[in-house]
């Protein structure tokens, strides 16, 4: 079956939309959404190979490979720290390659980055501290097992009975709260990865700890620095771009080189990454290699995992499907369709064989989600003129002399959509659990981890709406240019609404640093009936429409969750004005309807298009560059 | 005598245009160029004292003080360690108060910012070192009291002699080189300071250094982000200027705190600026208090320390007189005549004063020079508007839509020229002398002063020409906006230009690290003929006029050191147009001369054009900010 030359996602067959009866309820169609996703991605299965042989996705292989393993491995020893040694690295590596395996070879969206997140590295720590009190600590692989178990099956469910479709209630407001949770978590933890060293019972402690943390400041400004020179005009867009590629690779290779100088800085000792025997569970299990004897578990523990398991799938639900949402985020010219309910049927089996064999469960990556996509996306440099005067201030007519600026203009031409990329880190995170790499990956300092937390999560944090309006607030309002559409609202207003999730990112966090850390999930959660009944109430039409979207907007991705959802506060709105009207009462029930629709998109419309006017339009301004990579924040100063 | 309202100093009656016979040569007309700096000055002497009662100036002369006092402490302890603890924080205070002292009360231009450089740190510890090699080195403060005798000599023979007049001849060639030099001499010193702490016979000192080594980054980091605020449209104007004024102090303040936090950071046991005896020399002196027995030097060592006296003078003549010229340049609208000749003839008092106390000499602060004006210079920041207009590429008429944007445009409106905060400064100096203000000074730890060079060398290095023509190469021609001057000249050509000056820094900075460095200033002032003689036969003019221009440039400047001079590649173009043209060989003696200021004066006037056009207009364009501190460049990228 070869795929559609044209594709046209917008009228997709699977859709809830004008159904009646028990036919229009969800959880009464199993697997239709399933189905849907496998048929509707399918025929793009073998060009998904064929397009993943080019230098782009070569190049873009390595830069979210160093981005997926860096991280991996600095949660893997944040969890050896906080789990009694259970967790090393061999776990992590062998997380992290079933994940690419899987979702390489048979995900409906392989650019979906599968790995180990900061979140399950909590949830497990907190899983042990559990066991411990509950003295069964000894018993703490099987109960883990068990939670995982759980989640594979409630992770099931939820995709056969069609509930991804409800990611299309997510908007900004929610999906950035938790974008913005989960950057502070990561700062956080290069704090703790650092002040770690400190506090380790050895001599030469102190001296190796501010060794590190030189090492770990230095590694955050050199990526940083790295990765702006894509955003500059220096040198050539081939070179500039390879620098900005390669920027995790060269610092990691630069500061790991520079703490094995011999002299004072060998001699500091510094701790590095853990030794390990190749292939083998970094503690020894009784019942064979890697599984784990999960039926050895008193029943009375697999049923207190039970609620664990649906707080792992709540979390994953949110985590992963956001996930994969942004790598799929409407600045990517993504032309392959999403598959919501079979990637979370394929991370249930994930859940359940990475339970089994007691590694720690793989789930889709936010902050580095967009990455992956952005690193296999072309993107050309156009050289645009402009001619530019100056206006008196508040004056219509041109007074200055005209000045023309050349400017350099990026426009994404096209996404690699493949498997390949994907399929190349399964194999390389495999090569790196043999011998000779686990020596390699033995002469890293763990402190160079602390700087990996500290630039992923301060290049996602920077891209969170949360953080664009207050950016926002605090700016002279007389310099912003016009076409910023907040320049139409109140700042106060503005800063209302921030507070809103302020408040939930706020009490998810003293939730994470106490032992309920592992139910901030329900709050993220929350977050989304708070933003369909209560914010509509509180903004009007236009302010929402202003600072908040849902957060899938592309018709490749909203096909597989089953369209567009009409947003309450345009409802209303809507509601009001026809209440106004008193005209034709009749025979509205439809029209009304469709009108909603269309001042909806209408709306979308006039959003989309001061998005798409300054999409990667970069004129100098880079130090909003970095605001701009992460995930998509809602709200951009930009041109109309 | 009231000063007059519209001072025009293009026609100052100190000129030597038009003299024929002995009145043609300065040296033989002493005094000239004294007489006539006075003459010119007196009258705004009151007006100094007035026009420095007001915010600006005390704000200003916070920021000058910090920037004055941090190197030079920094240097002070670079000093002590090379000078076997002969210079102490005392002497350092006491030689800056006395600078403070005499320039504020007495010098015609009270913005240059005098205290305690580099390069006279450097010639104290080779002389150190000489001395020792001789096995004079008891002799050391009387041998150095007569070096500086010997310079305070010449001072006074080059200023009686007029001979300031020949800094007319220093182009940004040379100028730009020398801040070069003197930004990568702070560079490598701030790593010294660094390096220095590891290498001390201390148990703990290890620790310390890699505490020290954070603190320095941090320090670093910190004052240049506050910097930057200052650019950017956050907050108000007054807010942000504020942060941008204080950023030392801030910065100063914090992390000494920060290094003082009981724990960890207590235990490490940073070295810190040593205690000394309140008003007393660092090492006790027989003769008196403070007065060195320079009577006790035998005769041959009086006459040993001719040479080095003249190249002292040499050193100061080029500094100091840069330093003066880039505090007057011509982005400051100064309204107040300069005073070269005066000038120097102080400096030679204060090396006189400072060689018989055995403090170290005092002159022109070059990175520093033009903080100090900018410092109390009042900015407005307009509201500019501009509409643009895309094109496409090639194409002259407009084909994109309308977009109106809002920016800031900086205009500086006003300096206040006045005596107060070089005043104010020679008091804090004198109080910080005192017991408890040393204690203060006591509590901050040394590797602060790594941050402080690193900071004041970054931001005075990327203002240079050499600095902005390389990454003037480095960019991408299509991206650069059309009214830069320089895309009408081949990079090839750019670059072998700066090769000229890179060669002259790397020469002098080869010979800083021999014993023969205090030679230096002999290739710095070869620099002079070498852009003379030279550039003009391998350069063509419109190259020269691009690259290259007379760092002195306001009337107000000029007007004391004898007026504009003819470039040479301007004589030759205008003699080879001359021969070309072969008409009216008679009486055209005079009309040549003319003819060559015209055209002369009409490329300054093409070049001022495309200068004030983006003099201080900022458009978010803050990643060039930093590179428009410091000393001004010769070229920036602007619009005409």
């Amino acid at each position: 079956m070869p795929p559609p030359s044209e594709p046209d996602f917008s009228a997709d067959p699977y859709t809830w939309e004008g159904l009646t009866g028990w036919k229009s309820y969800r959880t009464l169609r199993p697997f239709r959404g399933i189905y849907w996703d496998i048929r509707r991605r399918l025929p793009y299965y073998w060009s998904d190979w064929r397009d993943g042989l080019n230098y782009r996705t070569m190049a873009g292989c390595v830069r979210i490979f160093f981005i997926n393993l860096l991280p991996a491995l600095a949660f893997e020893l944040d969890m050896m720290r906080n789990t009694n040694g259970y967790f090393g690295i061999n776990e992590a590596l062998l997380s992290s390659a079933l994940a690419a395996f899987v979702f390489s070879l048979f995900s409906c969206q392989p650019l979906t980055v599968v790995g180990i997140t900061g979140l399950i590295s909590l949830f497990n720590y907190t899983i042990f501290a559990i066991t411990e009190q509950q003295g069964i600590a000894d018993l703490y692989p099987q109960f883990l097992a068990w939670c995982s178990i759980w989640a594979a099956i409630t992770h099931w469910i939820a995709a056969i009975c069609n509930w991804s479709d409800y990611m299309r209630y997510i908007t900004d407001f929610s999906s950035n709260s938790f974008g913005t949770y989960v950057g502070i978590i990561y700062m956080v933890k290069g704090f703790q990865e650092i002040l770690s060293t400190y506090y380790v019972a050895d001599e030469g402690s102190p001296r190796a700890a501010y060794l590190g943390s030189v090492i770990a400041l230095c590694y955050f400004f050199s990526v940083w620095a790295l990765e702006r020179i894509g955003s500059t005009i220096l040198f050539t867009p081939r070179i500039r771009k390879l620098i900005s590629d390669f920027a995790y690779p060269i610092a990691t290779i630069f500061w790991t080189g520079f703490s094995h100088i011999p002299g004072h800085i060998k001699q500091a000792d510094l701790p590095r990454v853990p030794h390990t025997r190749a292939f083998y569970p970094s503690v020894p299990r009784p019942g064979g290699v890697w599984l784990v004897d999960f039926w050895n578990l008193p029943v009375k523990w697999v049923f207190v995992a039970l609620p664990i398991g649906i707080l792992i799938t709540l979390l994953f639900y949110y985590d992963h499907n956001i996930s994969s949402i942004t790598a799929q985020a409407k600045q990517f010219p993504l032309r392959k369709p999403a598959g919501f309910h079979w990637d979370f049927f394929l991370l249930g089996i994930t859940c359940f064989v990475g339970g089994v064999m007691g590694i720690p469960l793989p789930n889709g990556l936010v902050p580095q989600a967009p990455v992956h996509t952005d690193s296999v996306t072309e993107y050309v440099e156009l050289h645009a003129r402009s001619r530019e005067q100056d206006l008196k201030d508040g004056g219509e007519q041109g007074e200055g002399d005209w000045i023309q600026h050349n400017r350099k203009k990026i426009e994404a031409t096209k996404v690699h959509e493949q498997r390949v990329s994907h399929f190349l880190m399964c194999l390389a995170f495999l090569g790196l659990m043999t011998g000779p790499l686990l020596d390699v990956l033995h002469t890293m300092p763990r402190a160079l981890f602390a700087g990996v937390f500290w630039i992923v999560g301060f290049t996602g944090l920077s891209g969170m709406n949360i953080v664009q309006n207050w950016i926002y607030i605090l700016t002279e309002t007389r310099f912003v240019d016009p076409s910023d559409l907040r320049t139409t609202l109140k700042k106060r207003r503005i800063a209302y609404y921030t507070m809103f999730q302020i408040a939930g990112v706020a009490f998810s966090l003293g939730l994470s640093f106490t032992r309920a850390s592992i139910g901030f999930p329900v709050v993220m959660i929350a977050l989304i009936p708070l933003r369909w009944v209560v914010l509509p109430r509180i903004f009007t039409e236009h302010e929402l429409l202003v600072l908040d979207a849902p957060t899938a907007e592309a018709e490749v991705v909203l096909a597989s969750i089953g369209g567009r959802p009409t947003l309450p506060e345009v409802r209303m709105a809507e509601e009001k004005r026809r209440q106004k009207g008193e005209s034709g009462e009749t025979g509205e029930g439809i029209s009304t309807k469709s009108g909603s629709e269309e001042t909806k998109a209408e709306g979308m419309r006039s959003r989309d298009g001061f998005r798409d006017g300054e999409e990667r339009e970069v004129e100098k301004e880079s130090a909003d560059e970095d605001a701009r990579r992460g995930v998509q924040a809602t709200l951009r100063t930009g041109h109309a």
